[in-house]
This record gives C-alpha cells, structure tokens and sequence, in this order.
C-alpha cells in the first residue's frame, strides 16, 4: 500500500456533509478507523499490542528476544505514529497524516533493506481530540497517569453517555482501563510527524519543520444559572437569563486574550432548555486558552472567572497542560539527520496545539515532532490541506529520522 | 373522569429528567396525548373530527341535522380548548389546562342537564409552541391560511426532519395538509382557557381573568459566518469567530429592549462545528422579541439586524404576529356572565405569549381566552404551576361562559 492508496482508503470514512470529518472516540466510525489501522499492521507483519487504554502500537522487531527484552536490555524502541480521530468537521489531515506517514515509512525502509537495530512501533493513539467527552489526548493521558481511569471512565459526551458505557458499548472492559508502564517501557523515543497547524512554514517557504515545544494549553468549563420562564411574559427586570453570561464570557474572552498576547476561544455551548420562546434557565460555554506565556494564559482565564462571577457562574478546569519542551537531543538529531541526509535547512517551530507527543514527553520519554506545510494555515476545518508533494517530502524526512534512528 | 384523574393520567406523559415535559410535535410522546384526547372525547361520546393539519375535535351536537348542516344554518358552534405539546422542559399546565378544563367542562355540563341549542367542540391543537420545527401555532396558522403547507411541511427540526417527513413517519399524508375552511366555518365562538404566564392575577389577588389582546411578537433567526480553524493555532487578528457575533446580539437584545420597553430573547443557539478547539464556522441565534407597542419591538429588532450586519450576518423573519385584540363582544359576554353566575369581577389582561386562539382571532374567527392564576408568574418551566383549586375554579367560570353561549 503506497501513501496514497492508504489516503484512499480513509478518505470517505466518517466524513460529513460539510466535506469534513466526525471520527469520534468508539463510534463505529472509530471501530472502522482501527480496524483499517490493524489490517495495515497485519499487512506488513507488525506484531499488533493494545495498551489498557486501547492505544494500537504495530510492532517490527526480529529479535533477538521480545520487544520487553529488548527493553530490559537498554535497547527500548522507537515509536512513530499519531490519532485517527478528528474534531467534528474536522480536516482529513490532523492525525492521519502521521499515521499513514509512519506505515509508509515502514514500507520506506523496508524497500531499503533496512534491519532495525532497535524495536520499531507504529502508532495510533485513541481518542486525541478528546471531541467526544471532552479531554483531549484521552489515550495517551490515561496510559502516561496524567489522568485517572476513574476521571476518563466517568467523562460523559453530549449525550449523556459515560466514557465507562462507550467502551463497553464498543465491546471493551472499561475495568482494564489505567495506566501502562510496561507498555510504555518499550517506547525509548517518539516521533509524531503532524500537519501545521498556522502559517509558519508557509511563510518561510520550507516543507518540514521540527517543534521546539507546545504552549501551555487548558481547557475550562464555564456553567451559568439562570430561572427557566417565558421569553414573552417576563419582565424584563424579573429575569435570570443564563445566556447574558455566556455572551459576556465570549466577548470577554476575546479582550483579555487580545490585552495578554494569548488566544481564548469559546467554541461549544449547551443551553437548556434551548427553546426560542424560553429564558434559558443554564447555559455551559466550553473555554480555550493558550499563549506562548503561562502567566498569561493563567491571568486570562482568572479575569473570565471573575467577571463569570457577577453572573453567579461557577468555573470548571478541565484539563490543564504547562508548557512542554520537546526533547532537545532528540530533535537536535532529527535536524542533524534532515541537513545530512536530506540536505534539509529545517526550521524549529512552536505551537499552540496540544498533542499525544506532547503528554508522552511531560511524562519523560524523550519525544519529538515533525512539521509539515499547511498552505492556507487553516486546520480544524474542511478546509485543512496539505500539498501531495509536501506530503511525500513529510515521509522521507520520516524515513531518514528514523532510520539514522534505528540503526546505531 | 374528573379533572384530577385526567391530570393524573397526563402527569407521565413525555416528563423529563428535570421534573417539566417534552412533548414535541409528531413525536412518539405526542401520539400518546393525542390518542389519550381521543379517548376522552370517545369516552363522552363527542365526535371525533380531524382538520387538515390534524387538530382534533370532538363535537358534542344532537342535532337538528349535523354540524355543518348547523353551520350552515347560521348557528356554528363554540369551540373550547387549548394544545397538549410543550417547550423543551415546560410545565404540565401550559396548554393541558385549557384542554382538561374543557373536557371537564362537557361533563359540568351534563351533569347540569345542559342540552346545547349550538354545536360544541372540545379542541387539541397540534403543535402549538413549535418546540420542534420552530413556528409557534403550526396548527391554527396552517389551517386558517396563516402559513402556506408548502412552508409549513418544508419547516426542518434539529435533526434535519422536515414537517412532511415527521407526518409521513407519523403514518400521516402530508399531502393532506393545508387550509381548512371547512373546519373552520364550523366555528363561531372560540373561548381557550389558559394558565396565565405572568404575575397579573397574583398582584390582583383574583383566580381568573379575561385577555384583552395579544402583544405583537416574532421570531428572527440570525445567522452569523465565520471561518473554522484551530483554537490554539489561530492569531487572533486571523480568525473570523462566528459566536462574537452572537454574543453581541444577546447583550444587543437586552440593553435594545430595555430601551425600547420590549422583551428580547435569545434562548436558542446552535454552532458549527461545536468543538471546544474549533472557531466557530457558523452560528444561529433565534431572537424573540415582543411588546405592547408594535413600532418599539419593529425598532427593536432593526437595530439587532443592523449590529448584526456588521458581523456579516443575515437575518430571516421566521414568524410575525401583530397585535391581537380579542373579540370585545364576545370578552365583555364572558365577564357579564361571570360577574353574574359566578359573582367574579374579572380583570382583563393582556400578554406576552402567543396562543392559537389569537391566530383564529387574527382570522375573524370571534375568540376570546380566560386566564387562570399562576402564584409564581413562572411558565415554560418545569416550576409552572397553578393551585388546584384556582384550575378548579377555571372550569367553574368556563362552564359558566360555555353555558351562556350555547343556550340562547
């Protein structure tokens, strides 16, 4: 399977009128994604593992011993690899494209006659969007500790439905769920290759980048009360309308992002009752924020919190991630190994985007990620792209990272 | 069956989690009032009669001839009821209490020895708070010319179901739908008794009331563009954010109202895509706005339509409904009659809400509406409430009216 038969293959799976994606957490949308990712590791001969969260990693290891020996002995893997699932109308970029760079990799260095002296996973982390129950990077958070199996299994999606029902809707033990250090044990490095995500490589006019470090990021759940009544026989001075609040928040977020050199995005509301001739009675806004400075974001987000307090609001944190560097060895030798091998000047980028690299490097194993060139900046979105050449110019930077990788 | 058990047989019907009701037009919940309503009417013996948009009425008539035949005669009937469906968690009285007080008022009758010189009907009209395809009153505006059946069956709920093919699902030929002249000229006095939406009779001090008008009210759906794209990885001066319009329209609406002595609401809002780390491509608010001067809620809304052109939104008129002045002969009758059967002053109030009997009015059909004290004001709320005996002295006073009409 070439890079682009499998772009094929994924292309009309879970997409949506708008053009773009709904590839949710153990949706069968999901079921069809991971079993597409399982038949492609069977396809090569890549010893298929779940972890207890669910994350598929597709081994390639001769020996000598297991995968595990080979990391008792000092010699722990490298793995590359991202998510499958999306954002609702999400690109068909985001994720995939670190997927299916990673199996053509394989197919890349095996087409050389390359013999890995080092354990070799492709992976597929589950649930990176977190656009189902909330968190993102679920898969890699669970697994790494950074969150709990009794938080992950008590998240619940819009309707209702707990994270625990899901994955047993979905045929799977939800009691299995927790932390896996042996799994992690057999990752020395990780390597995600990504779509960009803003305009920097547009701007410098290169392919592929490195990633210096992700900006701190959170996620904050605002809840404002109000009195449920008739939207046409209730003065206005007898009111509590929940929705001026959450008007409030996104106008307020918009400022104080602006004052403090962040961004803060409100993107998602629940009102109920949600009736157009009904004063809402609770309105709940889903808050962004992120920004190159920790303080900021942080006194961002306390100004909102005060200001949702005049409307009574009670202010949520439901995911919070400091400021992650990548590992600097580790992406010092992927830039050695792209201005050697492949005569690549590769610039150093950050980003306002989490990722699953992100979590495995906050949790010490040495992680790295590789940009490439998004022409409009545009992700999230339809309209995310990246051009088929710069796509290919991703997998040999890939291929020539881990081969100098794997064979020392 | 009393008033209390007819209740009690309702209270389960489409009750949700917050204690108040989903009953939403030609759903599954909706069958069961509606096959409920024709039982009662079957139980009574009155004679079930369908419009062309499904209303249901049962007429009590022993002749000479036959309804029409009645009509046709000069002596059409009197019609009293109300609607069973509700806003999403809306009270168990707004609507229901006109329809088991009418019912409730046949028997009264009866037991009274009552034989009608004219027809009388109890009515359901169907689909009375458009809770679901989002036009207050499909019922009555349908059948008396008010709203096309073209536009009506095109109407869309928030699954994407048009109204011709939740009938069709409903085992109903929308083909059928449209004006009912016929049905209507059965009709020569419509009295819809009704649980008040505000706090007039509790600072009264009275259990009922008779309506003077029906403020002018409308809906307008807003619709504001954007551009999806990453929340973390978008610069602030790059984004095109749909919801800062929105929330500029629901701060606009309430300080424009305040202004202006009207009532605005936005208390419905759906967003594309909806993901916490997604901008917002698009978003619809649905405004309500209403009050007792035409020219000021009229001023109102444009302003709204103005700021929100500077978003780049387009606005759409979904419903307008002028004031409504109930029949003066026929609202000075019922107070006659209850200051001298009932030896009740009855105030004469008017209201914010809309109600089917006004758009019969609206079509020179003689209508007129009672109003029963609400201790809180609260409606469209799971707190909707009235006190037993006040309901038991609605059917009183309706019973009263009804027998004056139908005996002279």
């Amino acid at each position: 399977m070439t890079f682009d038969a499998m772009w094929q293959d994924l292309e009309p799976v879970g997409r949506a009128q708008s053009g773009g994606y709904r590839r949710f957490a153990w949706t069968g949308e999901d079921h069809t994604l991971r079993e597409w990712f399982a038949a492609e590791c069977r396809r090569r001969g890549l010893d298929l593992a779940e972890d207890r969260m669910g994350n598929q990693w597709g081994w390639w290891w001769d020996g000598p011993g297991t995968v595990d020996d080979a990391a008792a002995a000092g010699n722990s893997g490298v793995a590359i690899g991202s998510h499958l699932d999306s954002v609702p109308d999400g690109g068909a970029y985001d994720g995939p494209l670190g997927v299916v760079s990673a199996l053509a990799t394989v197919d890349r260095l095996r087409a050389a006659g390359v013999r890995p002296d080092r354990p070799l996973a492709v992976v597929n982390f589950v649930d990176e969007e977190g656009a189902r129950f909330g968190v993102a990077c679920a898969g890699s958070r669970v697994i790494t500790g950074a969150m709990t199996p009794e938080r992950a299994l008590a998240l619940t999606d819009a309707e209702g439905v707990s994270m625990a029902e899901a994955l047993t809707a979905a045929g799977r033990d939800p009691s299995a769920v927790g932390p896996d250090a042996e799994a992690l044990r057999r990752v020395g490095a990780f390597v995600e290759l990504h779509v960009e995500q803003g305009r920097g490589l547009v701007d410098l006019g290169v392919p592929v980048a490195v990633a210096s470090d992700i900006w701190p990021h959170g996620r904050w759940r605002f809840d404002f009360p109000g009195e449920a009544n008739h939207a046409g026989t209730t003065r206005l001075e007898d009111r509590q309308d929940a929705m001026l609040g959450y008007a409030d928040l996104v106008l307020g977020a918009r400022k104080e992002a602006q004052l403090r050199g962040c961004v803060a995005t409100v993107g998602k509301v629940a009102v109920t009752p949600g009736g157009v001739n009904a004063i809402p009675s609770h309105v709940t806004g889903w808050l962004d924020s992120r920004g190159p400075d920790e303080d900021e974001v942080r006194a961002t987000v306390e100004e909102l919190r005060s200001r949702a307090g005049h409307f009574g609001a009670t202010v949520t944190e439901e995911s919070w991630t400091a400021t992650t560097r990548f590992d600097q060895p580790l992406s010092d030798r992927l830039r050695d190994v792209l201005a050697s091998e492949a005569e690549l000047s590769v610039p150093v980028l950050g980003t306002g985007a989490g990722h699953d690299a992100g979590i495995l490097a906050a949790a010490g194993i040495p992680s790295a990620m590789l940009f490439v060139r998004n022409p409009t900046g545009i992700s999230h979105s339809p309209e995310e792209f990246a051009e088929r050449d710069d796509c290919h110019a991703g997998v040999d930077a890939l291929t020539a990272c881990v081969q100098d990788l794997v064979t020392r």
